[in-house]
């Protein structure tokens, strides 16, 4: 942490920063330059985040230098998280594709969609079962009826299920039967819902927030892992932003980014990041090409009529090409589908 | 709703689309432009916010007439909700101004900031219990201990008391002491807790999230005004933008606007909105001019030693400065504080 | 400037940048932290801006401590500034009111709003000779003729007038008619332009550009005032944010913040701010409230007939209405209408 | 469009908006819904753009159903355009790859750049004469001095060369020398310098400004195309929102919503994209999966020493290797570099 004493600051307001960074137990270290003099912090001084120095008389600002997350930092561990689900594992070289409806609607539309995707070349079947909605007049999920299918749908079809809990008092059913939790964007900050799912051992897929800057979600992530899970797996989606052509904004840059600030594994999901079924393939394609680890598509047998996300979700044989296509992209990185 | 179908759809494609939309009960109005045919949905679509006519073949667009929101809205309530807090009226000609500590972090610092902020003019004392931190390394709130320490500052001092409630599980302790439950802006979006506030006849105070538009945050609204608790008060606290400047940005345009689309109270809390303490006093005044029914800010009576919040924190005595000043406004627009 | 090195770089790469930093002429102080070591330079360094210190072998990052405007900030010129335009002083303890028609149309109509607006207490006119439009399409002013109209308007009416001045070449045509040249939204970033009206010693109001930092707004009035033309007004208008309810984001915080770190005046236009014509007088009232040392209006005879801005435009007999409610706002903070 | 009427409009209302629209020449088609009535204008209503139906007594909106822009749409247009640089085509099977510098800075390092980005395999060459600096203390670029040193360059090593062109004074000059003309993201909305490229018949590069939107930057298209230049090329180079950890945020869902929405050629730019040399290359890649005919990219042989974008610079050895990666990606598309 470096203080930025105001042009013109006194020598007992400088006396005084001084004396109050080595009440902390830290070195002061003084730098006079020709218009501001400054005061470097010496030591650790994450656990002085909470002091307000900028308020001591004389300080113009505070300039923070070291990262505030730890734990989801390449700094602390510099080799990749590799996230093992049920055998799929989701960080390494081979690419992976989780796919599905928004939501489970009833037995046949997630079986035929569950058997549709399986074939085209996905490795984890999702679908919701608790849906967060923006209004309490839509469709709000089938509840633990479709925890139950996506149970069945995972014994018949022989896919690991991802599905996502939306509060702490859902965190001991939805975990009884989903081999990943998704935390999903609007709960990226639900602290006490972090803290709940850090408490179980099992894999956490955390959606990026759709205003959440790439340090907050590396600090959600701190949450989980510091709570002991070290299954973390991440997930950008799209951000809000003035455009309003498509749903969000996919942050693109977001996916080089993580990969070198992070050893968490860290997929794209441009059903959420565009919003519309006409840009998903491009956009699934350019997140293989900057570097992700995976892909997360909604994919439904009659988009029309799905009850939730219909606009941005795939028919079957558009998702076969897809596939097909990031196979293509993934080959010219390295990877293998 | 409106479907617009696209420039050479075939007569086939609009007869499908007739014919679903006479499937749901509605009539289907066809109107017949130059360049574009146009579909008129006859009654209150709501219902069909799940069906995506915006994927038949042949259709372009969508465009939606109604706002998605209804218990929140003027249309159909048109006089203004008074809240009753223990006696505080909000949403009447006078002020509220509620005040206090970010966070509760001892008796001492409780009562002598309750002390401060009744003498200086508000009626209602502010602090949080459980603190919504974007690090998990940050001071995160003193739990059951804050809630008994802000009963008693409102036995001793006699001031009502709001604190934030940050998940379904912490709704029936909170519920014990509070007067008024706070929905942060993190949670204006967490649907499970809107739902548990919503089922308790306690008054709600549910913040703007800083990346929600004003249609989603009446929405919010709904969520809970449709599990029966009418007792609701909004609190804009400023916006996620590009500018870095000022912590939020702080909106407003919110304050009309939501006085014109609402009939619920709106408050505004320039401590957020700008977490800078020397641009409070002037945004809190813009507030009562521009409309709003109170102001929340925070105070401490040592800012540069608060646990959390301490850039944003005022003096007692200039949050004195600032009541006044805010009198005066109040008296130019014929209310008073 | 604080060169803050990656934890584990060599001592060669910390000489290489002590050495950098000496080749220019500057000190290097240097701070060795238990994770990070840093490098203060010492002295004036904006000079150093274009220089790529982060790119050298072992940097992590560069943290800049001194602002970069200069001519605008009240470091270098404590006292306000006031502008005079033709006898009106616009920065003082005076709330300067200036309104108008967006656009001049017609003889009739431009001095219909006149007489309106001056008798209702307005200082200064505007309206638009040259309009900035983002479709080809759509009317784009009157050009040279609409100034000749604004001209027989100053003599006839008695106001002095500001127009917008929207390429380098329309400078000498329109300073030959305007008592201020009004530099739009989309040119605050018009970097030949600002040098072109730097150039003449007629005041300039700078709009802010819908997506421009209060840090780029003070730079580009450096443009201008190093050209030698102080006489410089800076107007808030709103910024583009995810918020599509309303046109623009009116950023209130902006002005108390630019009054704390500019000498020069600031303005609100609540107009452009809010592009609701019913929203207008609140957030007008909100700007004076919150230390604007004036507003700036589109007020139109007939609305709805406007052919351009209509839906923001008020009625004369709103516009008297809001001036009266500003008066009382500006003796609430102890200023004069 | 449109007109949809308040709930409770009266009778005469309505009619008084028929007629309205029947004064103009358009029939108005009337539908009777359940809580709102609407009014259709049926013709292309695009010339009514500056009539405000919102503000006739009874009208709750107005809703708009042709896009506003035309010459860009593929609507009227449906084959792509390919443009001529010199034999160069842009928007063809084949990648276009445009290099070089930020700004010309001496005759050697123009030409040392040239020869290293030509052998890598770009095959147009960029470089800045005159610089759009956000501050006047910055570098502004070398100015007729660069465009010689352009021309020679274009002699010697045998590439086409594009240079932005600031201001409509600057055209006549710039013109001589560039092969392209480009309209950088600051002037995006510089309508006189839109008309007055759109007046040469030398082919443009239009940027997307950092605070437009699609149909923004298709109506500053139309501005170009409605002068009678039809060689206009895009270049998505990232958009401003609330992230920081980048410079901008690439709009990656841009370039595929671009290829449907219009016929003009659009590349990618992920120098300014990201402002970070290490993100480059994978943002470059993605732009080519999500379908863009082309990359613009910045390179320095000593982004260490660049009077400008240094820190976005890459190295000519880092270059070869982006241009290799992104011809994988190119096949694996099925287009070549």
């Amino acid at each position: 942490m470096i203080i930025v004493m105001k042009r013109g600051a006194s020598a007992a307001d400088l006396s005084y920063v001084v004396s109050q960074v080595e009440t902390f137990g830290y070195k002061a270290h003084l730098s006079q330059g020709t218009e501001r003099t400054i005061v470097g912090v010496v030591g650790d001084d994450r656990p002085l985040e909470n002091h307000n120095f900028e308020l001591l008389p004389g300080v113009e600002q505070i300039l923070r230098i070291l990262q505030p997350f730890k734990l989801a930092s390449r700094d602390f561990h510099p080799e990749n998280t590799i996230v093992d689900v049920r055998g799929v594992h989701v960080g390494g070289d081979k690419i992976v594709i989780i796919a599905g409806p928004c939501s489970v609607e009833s037995r046949s539309q997630l079986l035929e969609t569950a058997w549709a995707v399986k074939e085209a070349g996905a490795t984890i079947l999702r679908a919701g079962a608790f849906k967060p909605r923006s209004s309490p007049y839509s469709f709000q999920g089938m509840g633990e009826e479709a925890l139950e299918l996506l149970a069945e749908a995972r014994d018949e079809v022989g896919l690991p299920i991802i599905t996502e809990v939306m509060s702490t008092e859902q965190v001991p059913l939805v975990s009884k039967y989903a081999d990943v939790l998704q935390i999903g964007a609007r709960n990226m900050q639900n602290f006490p819902l972090l803290q709940a799912v850090g408490r179980t051992r099992i894999p956490i897929m955390l959606k990026r927030g759709l205003m959440n800057t790439v340090q907050e979600w590396l600090l959600s992530s701190d949450y989980i892992l510091s709570g002991g899970n070290r299954q973390v797996m991440l997930c950008e989606r799209g951000i809000r932003t003035f455009e309003t052509a498509t749903r969000n904004t996919f942050d693109i840059n977001a996916i080089p980014l993580m990969k070198g600030l992070t050893h968490l594994p860290i997929l794209g999901d441009p059903s959420h990041g565009t919003g519309k079924w006409d840009l998903v393939a491009a956009v699934g394609r350019a997140c293989i090409a900057a570097g992700a680890d995976g892909l997360m598509i909604e994919v439904h047998p009659d988009p029309a009529k799905a009850l939730s996300d219909g606009a941005q979700s795939l028919k079957p044989e558009r998702f076969a090409e897809l596939v097909a296509s990031v196979r293509q992209i993934a080959a010219a990185v390295g990877r293998t589908v």
